[in-house]
């Protein structure tokens, strides 16, 4: 069966989509039939699209729970052998099939559309990222911290953005409140508490349980090496620096990694297999974790570093596989220490530096805690609370683009 | 040179460890010497250990900082070229190394034999788990909520134990107060809080914003699929119970995926390999994550099962791909509900059931909301969180061990 793809959509009633999202119709199908596993769609610009009859049962729009908007028919109510009894496109591109099983289902053709592997759609994709050295000291990624509190949605927009982009966002200007740190971290999403707290106050303390809490130099590193999910995003916000020293200093992991897999391919190798221990070295606590400092996706792409020179537990390894370990962890090291790929800032009370803690070393120089104050209190936040949020960003960018209203930020 | 292995090491001052962990002397070192990248160890019972030098340096107990017990000596300031200038026993069975670079490190024997990969060495080994089917039914590890909550270590232990090795545990008793369940989760941690807050409420909303929070029978399943690390550990405390239904069912994930390993080798690399979709439908989030729904080790060892018939997110896969992603879900889903692998309970006022939810399915039957009050509390902690907590108790009954006093819980 065939329909005119010059019908539009907008005086029909279209059949809801199985989410909360808003599905733009830029093509239409024009015919669609049963085939072997489900069913064949054509659409208006020569693309073949075919999806599984499973799975198409278990999207379709009338089994949904109305207001969860979660499927409410379960795998195992569908048949083993469903089919397709017939396949066809109704007015406004709508796909409808009808099952062996009796049902009927219709499809909304954005969402369809958009959810078939031959018209290149990826569920995970995000923004790609910038990598970046020394040069982004100029412009480190800067934003008006107030304004994000008060609500300026652009403002907030820029921040995230430059958060999964650069890895990195400066916010100025906050009130010297010490809730200014949790009012800004939860508008991404909420605190992730370890066994240092919901909050940490980085101030020099007599009794320290980690070296943060001394006024030595830090040099570059990750937080909580130790856990198998490190926490994704650090904030660190400036309620006094008035020290000699203690200049913050950050580096991007991935660009460090990514110039150690071209100049030492070996060593790279050695970096992204070879697994590490670490262990927290604690009166109460005992985390372990092992895995490779640098974290690859099946695809080569970089996924974390994982860098900690205190919390690298021994490591327990032949002798020659510790010795490739060091040369590995020795080379990654020096890299970082190039003039060209960190920088260096001294925050300001008010200020805020956030960053990707997967991603993104961050260090300190030592500092004399008898010339003047240090204060900083810091926190954590999910990476996939920041992707769930531009995600969000992204829908309603859609939304208003369906609406035909101006794109806005 | 040699040293005699009768010499006791209780009269002397050994070296500090660089950690706060009490190390058994068993055996002892009789003779070292400088090798290519480290040094050797010989041992009285024979066994001769290999130490890498800059593995030696970085662990040596004079740089630990005294309070942190974090090494205070950075890679960047050992020389590349570091060697062991001569490598002796001492009195008692202490390591001493004269170094290249003109310092002297001495080894606690107990600590040293504990990081030799040639002695069997394993940082992050665990207790063996053992998996369940129906059986368990009648000897679910239960425990005295109140003792727990008054600070009985003994049943705390046992309920830890019985946490990681069964992956699940049914505390009885407990006060009836909303907090019960707070002052329990941590016990062993930090409360996890997620988009739907630190405790979340089981009971039917008419706004529901997930299936929990309707009346619906759940089918069996593991919460927060959409996470890269799904929460580890799950605790839902029974506040009321007198509705018709709504009983609870738990199966161990990790027998059906044995099981599906046994039965269809085939499905089952299906189920460990392709990466499945997971994505939320809800207003205001919309988090994603792609993984097999069941995670392996390297070694072939189940790491984690991850089903969830509401989360998993329209599939994205060549039509062959989508076909047998269904057939293996559909198998891990009919041997889900074979009688012999699940344990139905009804959970009583004041009991709280907690479980691994990287391992453990859970699910309940409907029930009618007009026939009574449903009402749970649940939270979430970290899995690492119960490690840690287990490595401590090993750690209490070494340092008990030592000290010559009764093994204790």
């Amino acid at each position: 069966m065939t329909v005119d793809p010059a019908a539009t959509t907008t005086t029909l009633a279209l059949p809801a989509t199985p989410d909360f999202d808003s599905w733009p119709v830029a093509e239409l199908p024009v015919a669609a039939e049963p085939i072997e596993h489900g069913v064949s769609v054509r659409w208006n610009d020569g693309l073949e699209t075919r999806f599984h009859a499973m799975w198409l049962r278990e999207n379709a729009p009338e089994d949904i729970h109305p207001v969860t908007r979660e499927p409410a028919l379960m795998l195992d109510a569908i048949p083993d052998d469903l089919a397709a009894r017939a396949a066809a496109v109704e007015p406004g591109g709508i796909l409808r099939i009808d099952w062996s099983s009796g049902e009927t289902s219709r499809y909304h053709p954005g969402w369809l559309r958009a959810h078939a592997i031959e018209a290149g759609s990826d569920p995970l994709a995000m923004p790609p990222r910038t990598f970046w050295g020394a040069g982004l000291g100029g412009c480190l990624p800067r934003f008006d911290g107030a304004a994000i509190l008060a609500g300026d949605a652009a403002e907030l927009a820029g921040w995230l953005e430059a958060l999964h982009i650069f890895g990195v966002g400066l916010l100025e200007g906050l009130p010297l409140e010490p809730d200014a740190l949790e009012r800004i971290a939860t508008t991404i999403g909420p605190i992730r508490p370890t066994n240092f707290g919901d909050v940490f106050e980085v101030r020099s303390k007599p009794d320290a349980d980690s070296n943060a809490y001394t006024s030595m130099a830090l040099p570059m590193h990750t937080d909580l090496a130790t856990r198998e999910y490190k926490p994704g995003l650090q904030f660190l916000f400036c309620m006094a620096n008035a020290a000699a020293g203690g200049e913050n200093q950050i580096a991007d992991g991935f660009m460090i990694a990514e110039t150690m897999r071209r100049e030492v391919p070996d060593l790279f190798r050695t970096a992204s297999a070879m697994k590490l221990t670490y262990g927290s070295r604690a009166r109460d606590s005992d985390y372990r974790f092992a895995c490779p400092m640098i974290r690859l996706a099946p695809d080569g792409t970089i996924e974390e570093v994982r860098v900690s020179p205190w919390l690298r537990a021994p490591l327990v390894a032949p002798l020659k596989d510790v010795d490739r370990a060091y040369r590995a962890l020795r080379y990654f090291l020096a890299v970082s220490q190039r003039p060209v790929m960190h920088v260096t800032l001294k925050l300001k009370p008010g200020d805020l530096l956030s960053f990707d803690n997967r991603r993104i070393l961050h260090g300190r120089t030592g500092y004399d805690p008898a010339s003047g104050e240090r204060w900083l209190r810091g926190c954590y936040v999910e990476r996939e609370d920041l992707h769930s949020r531009l995600r969000i960003l992204a829908r309603e960018r859609r939304a208003r683009a369906i609406a035909g209203e101006p794109a806005g930020i």
